[in-house]
């Protein structure tokens, strides 16, 4: 693998992967999604939506009746951009947060991930900046990384990323001669803090960034899970579609096991995202298309995610209540109002070892604060998911983060 | 787009793409499978399967009793590798082409073209080259066009790719300091020419690459499609797994909507590939999977594909005889034992023009030879396939294809 001499090099496969196969290393919070389901760990690690207010009858029904009357059809080939329904439908979603799209600027794709590998593929040489919080969605990082593109993050506070900092990073960068490609938000109940960024600071981000020529790559995941339904901010898209990329998901509103997203985008960049879309997956799931038309289309789409929404209220209300009571002095936390996570600061000062086997050893499964950074810090802060928890679970997963805490500052203190 | 200063560059996302997006152009083919659709068009373009022959009540059923018995658990986030008791049917049909392959060696996909994408982004940086049949699967000159690929393409001829010359190709490219990563063929019912590499050439291959350190990637779309069921050679995978990458897919023996394919590797290039296939998809559609779990593993399935292969015997009889009836002297064409496609050889020294538009003029859908070729080269052959045609449509296709070809020769010995 150090590029010594043919004659040397070992026979295999193994020897010949390319440069950025350097990236396509297990994340460091891989290895937490497996240990989180051992008997006995309580997991607060995985951003997963509470499947079970889905009503699978009714699911079951939809498919049949899909399969049964248009089995040909529905089980050949299927359009690059995305069956014409659905894009349909998810102009009718964007409506929800303020947006005017049409179909012509939807693309489906299979899941929000992908969309991002899209964009950025599309997008980003090696050595290309994608400007992103700090801390960001780790299979963002993922994702980035696969690009051999370098990530600067520019903190986040309870409001969300500062524009004028943004803006600074970016003119700092290109002061130096680096091409900032994107910039990469998450702005509504953002993974893995839960803030969510005022609409002041909407309207400047898009403004600061299309000053510049740079899009703005909008992660709307957790947008229509908002606690409060009257309370909901304009997208980033709908204040200036030229300038915003928007990505959208089937996975937290409906179902994460059918693979289906969406980006919005100009329609001439939507033509050469479908290309790039055609060379990876040909298209999405016809199957899983169908039934998100089916399903988010009918009446009963709304009250389940409206169950959904109140299930993660109450539970992100028990995550504070034992936050409040677990928690030792000088620990902060966020204080979400949708979405499916809080993120804890620590003592920035001390030296809390690898929180992920710690919390494990407490019988807790959390995502370490390091694991959301590109620069591989050590983690001074960790994210907790109330999403998937029942309530009492999160009381005691909550308890034994705080056990965790104290233990680690006592061995400390008896070193 | 010409790369002038900065404060020339036009605003917005285009003035920004990748290098790599130069490649992301509409593919010469395109068009034709939009065209096909249009009436009074026979299609003889796309390599659809015909799912008329699925147990569509059957499927229903299926899918609803997953859906109804598992509904949380069906609809959740799934593994990365795919779901193990899919992973032990892929073996399972891979024993069928006479490999012994093991779960730790299957990584399912969202697709083969997925597949193929990740083999390719794992391996191949720009620059890289890739030697393939030539012509060959014009999905996969996309996806190396993607990461910037050359693609070097090797003649077939009746008995598929001369290893021989393979091996010559490999070693006459490194000699003026290329890299090559990959041998990438079909070697059974290949795409575009329905040729079958012969058991000889097979054993072959696979040692000329070993002995060179480059992977052969086998893309086996085709191989349960053979019309004479006794006669099967072994996968390039079964005779040396350790130097051979295999792609398989579900598209052409069930569904191409469920966007579901896998890879068998090495363990420690599996797991490479899990990695770098979770930062694009997470992991393939979970109903996908489990609905082909379900029927492939059933009593249905084997018949259906029966069926299939049996309808698709009597449409390329039907095309033989069609093309024995309307090609005009000096045309040749491949008589496939499997798959879905015959390939028409024309004059090579005569200007054909642009066959794709000349073939919907005179009211039938072809894939021009040149598209299958990554060099643009004018196009001397043509693509013909009878998987989902009639056999009265092929009858009529063909003979609109030798009207075309007759007038063709005819304009130009008047012009």
């Amino acid at each position: 693998m150090s590029g010594g001499a043919a004659e040397s090099r070992p026979a295999g496969p193994v020897a010949a992967f390319a440069h950025r196969a350097e990236h396509f290393r297990p994340s460091p919070v891989r290895a937490v999604f497996e240990h989180a389901m051992r008997p006995g760990i309580v997991s607060l690690a995985g951003g997963n939506p509470d499947t079970g207010v889905l009503p699978h009858e009714v699911l079951a029904g939809m498919t049949a009746r899909i399969l049964s009357e248009r089995g040909p059809e529905v089980l050949q080939y299927g359009s690059g951009a995305g069956i014409a329904r659905l894009t349909g439908l998810v102009c009718e979603l964007m409506a929800l947060g303020g947006a005017v799209a049409t179909p012509d600027r939807i693309q489906v794709t299979a899941g929000s991930q992908a969309g991002l590998d899209l964009v950025t593929k599309l997008f980003c040489d090696p050595g290309d900046v994608v400007v992103a919080e700090g801390p960001t969605y780790v299979g963002a990082l993922g994702v980035f990384g696969s690009y051999e593109v370098e990530v600067q993050h520019v903190d986040v506070d309870e409001d969300g990323v500062d524009p004028e900092a943004v803006a600074a990073r970016i003119d700092a960068l290109r002061t130096v001669g680096r091409t900032v490609k994107l910039v990469y938000t998450v702005p509504t109940f953002h993974n893995p803090t839960g803030v969510t960024l005022t609409e002041p600071r909407r309207r400047r981000l898009v403004e600061v960034c299309a000053q510049r020529g740079v899009p703005v790559l909008e992660d709307d995941a957790y947008g229509l899970l908002g606690f409060d339904r009257a309370h909901r901010l304009p997208s980033l898209y709908s204040l200036d579609p030229g300038a915003v990329i928007h990505l959208g998901s089937f996975s937290k509103i409906f179902s994460p096991a059918l693979r289906l997203g969406w980006i919005a985008a100009e329609p001439s960049v939507r033509a050469r995202l479908q290309i790039a879309a055609e060379a990876v997956t040909i298209h999405p799931s016809v199957l899983s298309q169908e039934l998100a038309v089916e399903y988010v289309g009918s009446e009963h789409w709304r009250p389940a995610l409206d169950r959904a929404a109140a299930r993660y209220r109450a539970r992100c209300a028990a995550m504070m209540e034992a936050l409040e009571t677990y928690m030792p002095a000088g620990v902060r936390w966020t204080r979400p109002c949708g979405g499916f996570f809080t993120w804890l600061d620590l003592d920035p000062d001390a030296d809390h070892g690898d929180l992920m086997h710690r919390g494990l050893e407490h019988g807790v499964a959390l995502v370490p604060g390091g694991a959301c950074y590109a620069d591989g810090r050590p983690s001074t802060s960790l994210r907790l998911a109330f999403s998937a928890a029942s309530e009492a679970e999160i009381a005691e997963g909550v308890r034994r983060v705080g056990e965790m805490l104290r233990d680690g500052v006592r061995r400390r203190a008896g070193d």
